[in-house]
């Protein structure tokens, strides 16, 4: 039985069009900052990327600053401001934040000073969906590129956070996009690469994959791809609750991301759950991924006023635009399988 | 005619080994910070990397934290510690150091506090190789891993500088290599990868191809390439000198790497060499490539006490495991033909 990828919050895998730009771009053997053929040869594979994460992003005339990825992405943005945030941001985010910000029971977080203000797009965990006032300071929207039909220049925000391989690209390449001209003083110095803002010579290769994976993307965004992959999200939870009626869905009622499902049993541990699903065939999570082998209960659902035995409990399902009907009744089947066994310990 | 690519110490090209390491890696659809299956198996990849870096740096028992290239290791090892250095460091060492330390004529530095010092083990531009002194805080050693005998465990410095696009690794990827359980602070925060040194979902194809470009470097070292290397290097510049006399070979007389050369005919600027190289099939380079399209008078060869009329007038030829006789004879043909023109119009 082939495994069962239902992990793309996490990291999706690499898209054919990033694969195929990736390759052609082991061709380039020049440095972007040379002066010669093979270094304009390479410049312009970085700024063909540009134009096209430009265009999927909405961001045409903004400056598109490439870094490793959101992470670093969030220090470049974040760090020494001290903006308010709230606890349900990335650990990415909230080690740069004063963490004041209330969030609801829905997962939904008020905001009083934009300006002052970090906010995400949508959740890792939960796939809530935030409204993002005019005039945000920053938003991490990881999570939203290429799963929702969102614009940069239409976004009102300063400063966007996004990241290849949450669709489709490689691991390790992310860009901080803002307003053409913004004021942001570089962290990594020193060769006065992407417009002084972060030196060191580019991941050309890297680079390439985000911008064909970005362009990928827009492309099924617009085809209906998501209607698709949300309509096999409801399903799965449909059977899920089915045969588990005591199933906690989390962010059921408010806007979320079509792929994103996040479940909760009080007092079977999510960590378990992943095991047994490994072991059963299927990848999926517990809490979010983006932290070395960390286990412990959600901070997202703590925040959201969970007690910590259903933070503890609950697991994510995150499908991608590849994933079929078979692939998430299949996943139903084991789960709810393994399920009836954890009653039956507990019983 | 192909094209001649001369300038290896800017970037170089991908090796065989480093493309279907990465290659391979593009099938790991998983995030390594996840516990599943797909997760452990990119972890795995990264883990085999890190093995394979250790092998080729002597780094056994050390601590390899990835970054995205030695101008973000620098940036690590270096900000906030004033640490002392030299003007002939790459731009990306010198944004962090408090610029003191004298540089002879050879382009040798002398060091008094090793423990608060940092020095480049080899020049870009002129190759010259330093003696570290034991006990030095950093070195920059991308220049030199790969093309020298060098072992980390045996240099006694507190943390070493390392980049794959320099030993035919890709563009995007870097280590900073320190003895294992070394204090440092993480820069970029939030995941608590690279053991919390180095946050951030990590960059596996990258960092792949870096492992597998490690592992052909040191074997190539081994077999005597660079011996080949620089007997081609030697026979450029008896050819260059035979044809202009007056020719300035820098660093001639001290220890170089033995695949680069920088000579300057004071008054022809580099620039101009290089645009004319280029023309005629050569990429060879003015200065440091780090940096984008900067055009000035070299920093090193300005420190090394030459005027700012030789320091304007050179170039750097640096040769690669791949490079032919045939290559370099055709180059220093094609150089002495616009050598001779720029004599004539200087006449």
């Amino acid at each position: 039985m082939t495994r069962v990828y239902l992990d793309h919050n996490a990291t999706t895998p690499l898209a054919p069009a990033a694969r195929a730009a990736m390759v052609a771009a082991m061709d380039q053997c020049g440095n972007p900052s040379s002066v010669h053929a093979e270094g304009r040869a390479a410049k312009a594979v970085i700024e063909r990327a540009r134009a096209q994460i430009a265009a999927a992003f909405g961001a045409d005339g903004a400056d598109i600053v490439f870094t490793s990825g959101s992470t670093e992405g969030a220090s470049l943005a974040l760090a020494g401001r001290d903006l308010h945030g709230a606890a349900i941001e990335h650990d990415a985010v909230r080690a740069w934040t004063c963490e004041d910000l209330l969030v609801s029971s829905a997962g939904l977080v008020a905001v009083d000073t934009p300006a002052e203000t970090t906010l995400q797009l949508a959740n890792s965990e939960t796939g809530v969906v935030q409204t993002l006032p005019q005039g945000l300071a920053v938003s991490d929207v990881t999570q939203g590129f290429g799963k929702l039909p969102i614009a940069f220049n239409w976004m009102g925000v300063g400063m966007a956070l996004i990241s290849a391989h949450k669709l489709g690209g490689p691991k390790g390449i992310g860009a901080l996009v803002m307003p053409r001209g913004t004021d942001l003083a570089a962290q990594i110095r020193g060769g006065g690469q992407e417009m002084g803002r972060r030196s060191g010579t580019e991941n050309v290769i890297g680079i390439a994959g985000f911008g064909a994976a970005a362009e990928a993307a827009a492309a099924q965004l617009a085809d209906g791809t998501w209607e698709r992959v949300q309509q096999l999200r409801d399903l799965m939870e449909e059977a899920l609750v089915a045969g588990a009626p005591g199933l906690i869905c989390i962010g059921k009622d408010v806007a979320r991301l079509p792929n994103t499902s996040c479940f909760a049993v009080p007092g079977w541990k999510g960590e378990t759950q992943v095991m047994q699903m490994d072991l059963s065939g299927f990848a999926i999570s517990a809490g979010s991924a983006c932290s070395s082998g960390k286990v412990r209960a959600s901070a997202v659902l703590t925040a959201m006023g969970f007690d910590e035995n259903t933070a503890q409990g609950a697991v994510r399902v995150s499908l991608g635009p590849t994933t079929t009907e078979d692939d998430v009744l299949r996943f139903a089947q084991a789960w709810l399988q393994k399920h009836k066994k954890h009653c039956a310990r507990v019983a």
